[in-house]
């Protein structure tokens, strides 16, 4: 293993050079002393952004070619690379956000199983969804010829590293490994709150495309002073697809952008969710305190900076609904006040905390004073139903440890209330046998309104499987058919191509005759593995 | 079967009702004659896009959660109903376009065929890419909770109709059928081109609606006078995604306008392809006056006015190259003038023709003069590869029935032409044994620009099955991901939802513990049928 200071030197990761400063450098601010750290970080600009999408162009047909077993092989040193760095990935990582190494480790590790689980995805070949129409020459009134398709890769992506979670949503994230599973090149746009740990998993990438022979351009890694940088990526003719997780503002104008190129290319953001949590009558006389705790609980993991933070909790005034707020209470005062992640989000936080107050929201508990600047306190307000209809701000997001209950007055508000939510990641709904008519009511309302329901647990963590999704109607995404995490986030890079009337020696290995690769394939319309 | 002339009366059809003109009216013109025919056909407005779409949004809950062998039966009472109304639909879909009523017997009948097999997909329910992640409450270090996944309707869907196939891109077209099999309720806006074609395919889908006990919402058909009706669909906010298939420029003012709407929506829209075919050296000597007029016979097909007319020939000088020529002009100077689809149209095709010439192409072939006003004149261009890299204009569609030949210096100029196509709904090559070293090194470049790659064969007509698709890179579609022919045209209008720690009784049937639908379903990564 090799101590985090050689590995970072500060450069930016254009294919297999290290590239100095063009435009400038940076230093990485540690949060919790508010001092800078060494060493400095390089920015680039658009003639960079240029270099690393022309060799992802030149890396493409290479590399969108390479065989399952190979590609598998690469996504599998990643995840090796990644481990063996886990411990200077998690130093760096917490120095940069104030967050606990320990966090961390695991963040590394679970970011390296993703990698490997993509690998069985890439092994396994469903993907590419293989179908085969064989040849019908005596079909009346016109004969079939023979028609067979497989996805294919899209070409170069752009990504953009979160803030939130430096190393699973960032550069080693979920976007860059189902990218590269798919077969596309990944030009990556670094976020700033980062730079180390963001180096630190660029170079472990560089290092594996080096290890695997493959095309430089596979993979780079760029970043800018301000937004000049990302928007030559976006803008830039080979770019073949963007991804993005953050803002709802910085999400809409890159793919805004992107939708008035000559030629406009998918953009899949991730931006904003209050995740509603739902809690109906007998579940909250049964367990309204076990509820309030450990919704408030979670709330506050990683300092309320989460994509799936739960920040809105919904009951019906009745049995529990005070011991379900007295629980939340309990657990928000105990929370100590810790350092956000830049002072940007902390002031963020505040604004939104000082809106929220200006709508009446009543501050029903808060957890101790912060001691520091900069350090996020814990906070829990009361609204009624009516002023959450009535004001569509205290349906929005606010990115830090607040949480918003709603105390509704009866069923039919809580049903008013779903309604008027906008589109969300998860909607958590918690149901006792008895509730399950009320529930069942319910169901279609969220199912419009979200990618993901959760029933009598809670949305976080967040499950990495083939069944799992991270995605939701606008504004939670911009495309829900998408998701961003899970096996399926290989869809987003992938597009079907028709191979008709072939001969077998001129077709890819996975639609040959002979089944080469045992892949199950849809043949003439039924699924099999011959 | 009731005669056309019971079936058409000129109205909107908004849910059940029929709705008068609210903003004048328009009769239908019959190119051969130059006639205006009976009856008036209502233009509606802003008003009648929202009750229409209103009634989408109303009918949608119940409408995506029928069950698949109830959606299934009402997609065949569509066919049933399509087939019972052939001759009627036939004959005015004829006098709407000048074309021959038995080539819209055959259209209507595979478009009635194409709602069966959607029909056979939704049965067979492989598309809610149902998938199970079971619980696994040992897991370390954290316990896995059960996660379940299928696909969604996306919400009501805004269908442009085309111009050039007035039953199997139209009213009751593809886009229609997959839509419909998704569970998504349609909005169609009818071309105006075929208005009583349209009437007729509308009355049959509204007349299943009600037959099946369905909400009424399920089908609207509304027409404007311009753009106002068409852009309010875009516009509306309970319109979840738009389809459209015509022009470039028609279809991109859509997109752009659909991606500035404040919540923006998925628009597939399938615009332009010249459909390159590639000869390569031993199959041009061995069999060029066979491809030459195999080619130029099927580019004559509907007058030119196809989205697969193969509108650009190249080869390589050298043996066979005279007969591939000679063959392609015979065959267009034996085909008749015949008339296009509108008045516009035929001036759009003498202007482009011109434009040819006005960039040197040579005319090299040309059938009998036309007899009357509107009649397209078949021709057949040459130009050398040269002037086809130094003009971009001559890579593009010119609608009609005008092919162009491209004398290529070698086999290095025709690569460079190869990789000087825009995106392309489908390519073609022509490549003997002996070809094939030459045929692999183009492959991955025409794979790059297109949906569709057809070997020693034509890529019309389209074919409608598992592994035939009807897309590609941009022009040719908006978003080469999806297709808008082929069973996984149904793809576009889902999405997922994952349904974690749900009690079985409250979990949608596909996702049922005991798999009560006998779905092939992907349980813990693998297929199975349990």
């Amino acid at each position: 293993m090799t101590p985090a200071g050689d590995l970072l030197t500060g450069d930016l990761l254009i294919g297999a050079a290290r590239v100095p400063a063009t435009e400038g450098t940076m230093k990485a601010l540690n949060p919790a002393t508010g001092k800078v750290i060494e060493p400095e970080f390089a920015f680039g600009g658009t003639a960079e952004a240029d270099r690393a999408v022309r060799l992802a162009d030149e890396a493409f047909d290479s590399y969108s070619h390479t065989g399952l077993a190979e590609r598998a092989a690469f996504l599998e040193l990643i995840a090796d690379k990644l481990e063996a760095v886990r411990n200077e990935l998690a130093e760096r990582a917490s120095l940069e956000t104030g967050l606990p190494a320990a966090q961390f480790e695991g963040e590394t590790l679970r970011t390296a199983a993703n990698f490997r689980k993509f690998a069985t995805v890439v092994r396994q070949g469903r993907f590419l969804q293989a179908a085969l129409d064989p040849a019908r020459p005596d079909r009346q009134p016109t004969p079939r010829m023979d028609h067979r398709l497989q996805k294919v890769a899209l070409g170069p992506v752009a990504i953009f590293g979160a803030s939130n979670f430096p190393i699973s949503y960032s550069v080693a994230g979920g976007d860059t490994a189902s990218a590269l599973a798919a077969g596309c090149p990944v030009i990556l746009k670094a976020h700033n709150a980062h730079p180390g740990a963001a180096e630190i998993q660029g170079r472990v990438i560089q290092q594996a495309v080096a290890e695997a022979g493959l095309h430089e351009g596979v993979f780079s890694l760029i970043r800018g002073a301000g937004n000049e940088i990302g928007e030559a990526l976006v803008d830039h003719p080979l770019v073949r697809a963007v991804t993005f997780t953050g803002s709802e503002g910085g999400g809409m104008a890159l793919y805004r952008r992107a939708q008035q190129r000559p030629e406009p290319i998918p953009v899949f953001t991730e931006m904003t969710s209050v995740n509603p949590t739902f809690v109906l009558p007998a579940a909250l006389a049964a367990r309204g305190a076990e509820i309030g705790a450990g919704l408030a609980q979670r709330a506050q993991y990683n300092v309320g900076q989460a994509c799936l933070k739960p920040a809105v909790l919904l009951a019906v005034e009745g049995p529990g609904f005070d011991e379900l707020r007295d629980a939340a209470r309990a657990e928000v005062e105990k929370t100590a006040a810790r350092t956000m992640l830049t002072p940007g989000i902390h002031d963020a936080y505040i604004g939104n905390v000082r809106r929220m107050q200006e709508r009446d929201a009543t501050r029903i508990g808060a957890g101790p004073a912060p001691l520091r600047a900069g350090e996020g306190q814990s906070l829990l307000y009361e609204v009624t139903g009516e002023q959450l209809l009535a004001e569509p701000a205290l349906r929005e997001e606010v990115f830090g440890p607040a949480v918003l209950l709603v105390r509704l007055a009866g069923l039919d508000q809580l049903h008013e209330a779903a309604r008027a939510f906008r589109g969300q990641l998860s909607a958590t709904l918690h149901a006792d046998p008895s509730d399950h008519t009320a529930a069942a009511e319910l169901l279609p309302v969220l199912e419009r309104r979200t990618g993901r329901i959760v029933i009598n647990n809670f949305s976080m963590p967040q499950e990495v499987s083939f069944a799992s999704v991270h995605t939701g109607p606008f504004p939670a995404t911009s495309d829900p058919r998408f998701t961003s995490v899970g096996m399926t986030a290989i869809e987003r890079f992938l597009r079907p191509v028709t191979y008709q009337n072939f001969p077998d020696d001129l077709l890819p290995e996975p639609l040959r005759e002979a089944n080469p690769l045992h892949l199950w394939r849809l043949v003439d319309g039924e699924l099999t593995r011959r």
